[in-house]
C-alpha cells in the first residue's frame, strides 16, 4: 500500500505542476525518499502505461498518462464542495452501488464516490444485469445523505439524468435526450444508466446512491447480443474516444453543482432542466401502466417525479410507472 | 436441532387438540419416535416450563405453557394470508429490524416475521436506543414487498399504528392514540414504537421492514432512567399482566388484513382509521419544524403520510417533519 501511495504522489506532483520537468532531487526531497527509490517508481509507473520522460540533466517530465480510472488522477482538478470528498477506485468489483452501500453504513461521508474500471455483477434497474466491460466505460456510485422527505427521494434520479447530460455534452460536445422515468439517450438509443437505490425510515432517508454507468469508449462487440433496448456509446455515435478521467471529473461536478442547487433552492431548477431534455412535453402521449392504457398531453413532472398528464379531466392525472411512447394518430 | 423440533412438534400436537388428553402412544405415532423418547421430550418441556400432566393410563395432558415466543406456539390459530408465512424466533438478537434486512436480502418472502425475546441493540427512530429487555414485550419486524410508489412508502407506518392499536384493543382492552407521524400513547404516555425501514430504488421498493415494539408487561425499574418522553406499559397502565403469544397473533392478523385492504382498496381506509385515534383533527396546534414555525387547524394526513394544516392560504399545507403540539391560546 505505501508503495502505491509513493506512486500517487509521484502522480499527483506531475499533474500539479502539468508539462513541467520536475527534478529527481525535488521529487526525492518532496516524498522523503532515496533518487535511487523515486527511479524505481518512475520505472514503474512506466510498465503501468504512464510515458514519463528523463530529459538529460534536469529531471522527468510526463507525458501522457494511462486512460486509468485512480483517485489521484481524478481529485486533481476536481474543484467541488461536497461531492468527491473520498474517492475509492477499484479495477472491478462485483458493483459500484453494492461497495458503496457498504460504505454508507460503516458511516462514509455525504459525497464519498467509489468508481470501477470493471463490474463483475453490475447491476440495472430492477435487478436487470448491466453489461460493465473493463478500460472502456465509466461505472460510478456516489453516496449522499439529503435532508429530503422520502416522497422527494425521486428528484435525485432527474438530478443524475441532468448531470450526466451536461457533463456528456461538456466531455464529449454530444446533446442527449432524456425518458421518462429515467433513460438517457443519445441519438435514440440507450447511452447511460442511473440505478438510483435509497435506504430510509419514515421519518428520513438515511442514505441514499446514486448509481451511474455511461457507454464512453465501448466497441459494438462489446455490447451484449441479447439487449431489451438499442443501446450505444459516445465512440460509436461520434467516432471520439473520450478521455474517462476528464469525464469522471465533469460529471462529479455537476452532481456537486445541481445537488447544492438542489438543497438551497429546491426542485424546481432541477425540474426545468430536466424537461428541458424531454422531447415529449406538450405531445399526446399513451402509457401502458400495466393496467387500464392512460393517454393525455405531458405537462411535465411533478414534485415527486410523477409524470403529469393532461387527460381533459381537470387536474394533471400523476403516472408513476409505465411505458410511455407518442400516441398512435 | 431435531430434538428442538420434535418438541415444537408434541406442543403443535397438544395446542392443536387444546384442553384434550393424548395418549404416550399416539404422541410416539406421530412423531415417529418411541414412547421413551417421548417421556424424555416431556420431562425436558416440563423444565421448559410448560405444565403437562400425566394423567394415569390415558397420555399427557398440556395445562399451561410458558409466556415464550415459539414459532409453533405463535402458528397455531394464526389466520393470516400473507403475514407470518415464515416466523423466526430469537431468545436474543441485536435487532429484530437488523436480521429482517438481512433476510429481505437473502430472498425472505413477503410475510416473514422476526420475533425476539430481548434485543441487545434494539433501535427507536434515527438511531435512538429502544430499551428491550427479556420476557416482558414483544419485538417483532415484519417483511413486506409492496407495490407501492416510493412516495406511498410511509403509508405503511400508519399502518402499523393502526394495528397496533386494534391489537392492543384486542388482546388488552384499552383505547390508544396515536400522534403524528409515528407514535403510540396509552394515556398520554408511549406504549409502542414504530421503525419502519426501506430499501428502493427509484422504480420501485425492494422491501420495506415494518419494525414494532410493544411494552407488554414491562416493570417500572426496567424502563431506561434517561428517556425522552414518559413511557409506559399495559402492566403498569392496567395491572393485566399480557399473553404474549396471543398478542403477537392478534398483532400478525391485524397487519395482514390492513395490508390487504391497503393493496386492494388504496390508503383512504387506512388513513380513516388512522385519523379516528388522532386526537389533534380539527385542532389548532403549532408545529416546530426546525425553521420556521407554522400555526393551523389540522385537516388529516395525505396520501404520502404528510400532516395537512388548513394555514388559512387557501390549500392545506403539507407538514413533512417537526414537533407538532396544541396552539398555546
Amino acid at each position: 500500500m505505501g508503495q502505491n501511495h509513493l506512486r500517487e504522489d509521484i502522480i499527483r506532483m506531475f499533474l500539479e505542476h502539468e508539462g513541467q520537468i520536475i527534478s529527481g532531487a525535488e521529487l526525492s526531497l518532496n516524498l522523503g525518499v532515496s533518487r535511487t527509490a523515486v527511479w524505481k517508481h518512475i520505472n514503474q509507473l512506466r510498465e503501468e502505461g504512464y510515458e514519463i520522460e528523463a530529459v538529460p540533466a534536469q529531471g522527468y517530465k510526463l507525458s501522457a498518462r494511462p486512460d486509468a480510472l485512480l483517485p489521484a488522477s481524478i481529485e486533481i482538478g476536481l474543484d467541488t464542495s461536497i461531492i468527491g470528498r473520498q474517492i475509492e477506485c477499484h479495477a472491478e468489483i462485483d458493483s459500484t452501488n453494492l461497495r458503496a452501500q457498504v460504505l454508507a453504513e460503516q458511516g462514509a461521508p455525504e459525497g464519498s464516490v467509489v468508481v470501477a474500471d470493471s463490474q463483475s455483477a453490475g447491476r440495472g434497474r430492477m435487478g436487470r444485469p448491466w453489461g460493465s466491460p473493463a478500460g472502456v466505460n465509466v461505472y460510478t456510485s456516489i453516496i449522499l445523505r439529503p435532508t429530503l422527505a422520502l416522497s422527494e427521494a425521486t428528484q435525485l434520479t432527474f438530478l443524475a439524468a441532468v448531470a450526466v447530460a451536461r457533463a456528456l455534452e461538456k466531455s464529449c460536445d454530444v446533446r442527449v435526450n432524456v425518458k421518462w422515468p429515467n433513460d438517457i439517450l443519445l441519438n435514440g438509443k440507450k447511452i447511460a444508466g442511473l440505478l438510483n437505490e435509497l435506504s430510509a425510515e419514515t421519518e428520513g432517508i438515511h442514505h441514499v446512491i446514486l448509481g451511474i454507468g455511461v457507454n464512453l469508449n465501448m466497441e459494438q462487440n462489446q455490447f451484449p447480443p441479447d439487449l431489451r433496448y438499442p443501446a450505444t456509446s459516445i465512440l460509436l455515435e461520434s467516432g471520439q474516444r473520450v478521455d474517462r478521467v476528464q469525464f469522471v471529473r465533469d460529471l462529479l461536478s455537476e452532481i456537486d453543482i445541481l445537488y447544492t442547487m438542489l438543497l438551497e433552492r429546491g426542485f424546481v431548477p432541477i425540474r426545468l432542466a430536466w424537461e428541458a431534455l424531454f422531447d415529449l412535453v406538450g405531445a399526446t402521449v399513451d402509457v401502458d401502466t400495466g393496467s387500464t392504457p392512460v393517454c393525455g398531453r405531458v405537462e411535465g413532472i411533478a414534485e415527486d417525479g410523477a409524470l403529469l398528464l393532461d387527460t381533459g379531466t381537470g387536474a394533471p392525472t400523476p403516472i408513476y410507472s409505465g411505458d410511455v411512447r407518442p400516441a398512435s394518430v
